[in-house]
């Protein structure tokens, strides 16, 4: 079963708005297990909107149509899709009921003229009606394809699909469709891949697909058939093979669980506080920590020092080590990991010092040179690196690293 | 000139992310006055791709393709984009050297083999740098048609547009375009296009369209001329008439200028330093300020003091305001940015403390309460809010209401 979107709107064809509804739907055709092939947006004009009708219901099997079933003269979408279908056109008594009602104890007194359009549908079709807005949801079906005409608005459209669409398409898809997240972090997408070579060039069902964030390489294991239990027994060698060749790299198989929810969850389990130590990503490695409910419980305090004097004297990095190695060096990112632990009475410590640049590179200590220390058990581990890009995607790249490096070091260190 | 979308990605069939870039490009293309009738959104498959890319092709003069530049298997769209238009593919030194100069100082020890493919370009398109990633955006021209290929990663596609395709299109276009951006912050959307509302409604060239932003309204004024001088005579009075009408909300007129860059070009005018004092947006406010290139002269050091201990330790904050009126009080807030100056001597300070979420809500202060204060001349103010919306939402618009806070505090103070 194949389903195909198309929004209808000029808004969108503008860049007014962002398509959100286009993600809602094909998130739950995927749930379904629908397949998906193409997605369309074209305008308020009748001559392109027949066309892009016509061309997807060749190819698929239903198609959804969202917008334009307003009541003004460019909505168009009721009218097109029954004329390319070949439905006449009627007024539909329970709709125009609807309306009355919706504006008998409404805050307008008259009823628009142009709002009786709307009571007006394409004989035959299946009239869903909508509780947050006066245009009706409608399918339409014919030769066995299937055309859902549903409004635009976001707080009309979710609830009616919810309702009354996706159990309408649940009729039609006899399978059923899940997947499994793996998600990783601390290595390329290119190396996961390689890593998972043999396992992607064979499969089927389920399929493997890899997505880059930055700094992550997120894995999505999906699997059809007839029920949960199968589906479920298709999932767990590929997931557990992909685990055991990616190891600690992957840092969470929850498909809502970010890294810093990985690193909170490890603190909590493992009965640890830390605090941060932050110089050139000036307080985003914290508030990242701070993104995770109940953070309170493993995070204190957090110090942002961005000028040496700073650093001197909350961290108490010595002078010396500023003056001899810089404040961007092993050894300052060290001595700013050990202070934090002893400053704030945290059991652990990460700290970040680098160049985010534009300015303040040199030869040998270009723009996107990071240093990442972490305190664990009175040791100091060390790591840097060169990121690459502008200095957002600098501190966007060392954050992400830093929480990594957490992460793995309380692995290294208490597990 | 017409000009189609085209994105590329199994990711967006199965809705696991919003096409985002979708409206970046379309807000673009509209600004360039290019005409846009169509976009579309199909997976890495071949045969599907091609087809998309050949209708494409026969109903607009420029098509932008974004994803599918990886170098993974199923990364396809230059591979089927040179075959429909009838392109080999060859090598490119250059990119070839930018690979390598890529890993050279990199994370990475090894060059993944499939890394090379990114090197293979169709021979006699434009390559365009990629300073963001590996991938190299490209522009095929062939029978007065141009295909751009673009990455798909926001962090790469949006450079790259900015710098290197729109000076293209544009180009291409005869009639000149350009805009004034306004930037508001304070406001309503409603708010401000209510002040606006006769200039709106009488517009015709320039034109005037807003944007709602978390906790922030830009406004952009566009005019078309047939060259620059007339341009900008079209938007003078009305760029004008519109700051003089929305007074301080306006922060910038300036396209780059985030809320953070004006915050920091104000510190700097009247020579004043900052610090922050965190508690429930956790380094954030202190994140936004060191985005900006040289907030070292304005930023030394910041508090995140998510404890009462840490903001009794580093704050001074007094433990009977703690216990009397709680951590989410005026008081608190009050004391913390007082704190803050005096433990940092700076001359000014932002102090943030509320609750995100989800839990901690009572009846009294419900989740979302945020208390602001500023610290200037000797005298705290405090101002409090109930933001909607879930952890992430009531953080994100507790940061920009304190950047906020902190700009008008200071033109009050010292302007």
């Amino acid at each position: 079963m194949v389903v195909e979107l198309i929004s209808v709107g000029t808004e969108l064809l503008l860049g007014n708005i962002v398509n959100t509804n286009t993600q809602f739907l094909a998130e739950k055709c995927a749930l379904l297990g629908l397949s998906m092939y193409h997605q369309a947006v074209v305008g308020d004009n009748k001559e392109r909107l027949s066309e892009v009708i016509r061309t997807a219901l060749k190819r698929s099997d239903v198609i959804i149509l969202t917008g334009g079933l307003g009541p003004t003269e460019d909505d168009l979408t009721k009218e097109v899709c029954a004329e390319v279908m070949g439905f006449p056109l009627v007024e539909d008594a329970h709709t125009r009921e609807r309306i009355e009602q919706y504006f008998k104890n409404g805050i307008y007194k008259e009823i628009p003229e142009n709002n009786w359009k709307q009571a007006i549908i394409p004989a035959g079709a299946i009239v869903l009606d909508n509780d947050n807005g006066m245009a009706p949801g409608l399918i339409l079906e014919k030769y066995g394809k299937s055309a859902v005409l549903l409004p635009g608005p976001p707080s009309e459209l979710y609830p009616l699909f919810m309702n009354q669409v996706y159990p309408y398409l649940q009729n039609l898809q006899p399978e059923l469709i899940r997947s499994q997240m793996i998600k990783v972090c601390g290595m390329g997408e290119s190396q996961v891949e390689t890593k998972l070579l043999d396992l992607i060039d064979k499969q089927t069902n389920p399929t493997i697909a890899t997505y880059a964030k930055t700094g992550e390489v997120h894995i999505r294991v999906t699997a059809k058939a007839a029920d949960e239990d199968a589906a479920k027994e298709l999932l767990k060698p590929v997931v557990k093979e992909i685990r055991s060749r990616l190891g600690d790299y992957v840092y969470s198989t929850k498909e809502k669980e970010t890294l810093e929810t990985a690193v909170v969850r490890l603190l909590q389990k493992y009965e640890l506080t830390v605090t941060t130590a932050e110089s050139c990503t000036g307080g985003l490695v914290a508030g990242r920590l701070v993104n995770v409910p109940g953070a309170s419980e493993v995070f204190n305090e957090g110090f942002i020092t961005y000028s040496n004097k700073a650093k001197r004297k909350r961290l108490d990095v010595s002078k010396s080590t500023l003056r001899k190695y810089g404040a961007v060096s092993e050894e300052t990112a060290r001595e700013m990991a050990a202070g934090g632990v002893f400053a704030s009475d945290s059991d652990t410590c990460v700290a970040v010092t680098g160049i985010a640049g534009p300015e303040g590179g040199t030869e040998d200590k270009p723009v996107g040179l990071v240093y990442i220390a972490t305190y664990m058990k009175d040791k100091v581990s060390v790591e840097h690196y060169q990121f690459k890009g502008n200095r957002a995607k600098v501190r966007e790249q060392a954050v992400v690293k830093a929480l990594d490096l957490l992460r793995r070091s309380i692995l290294d260190n208490y597990r």
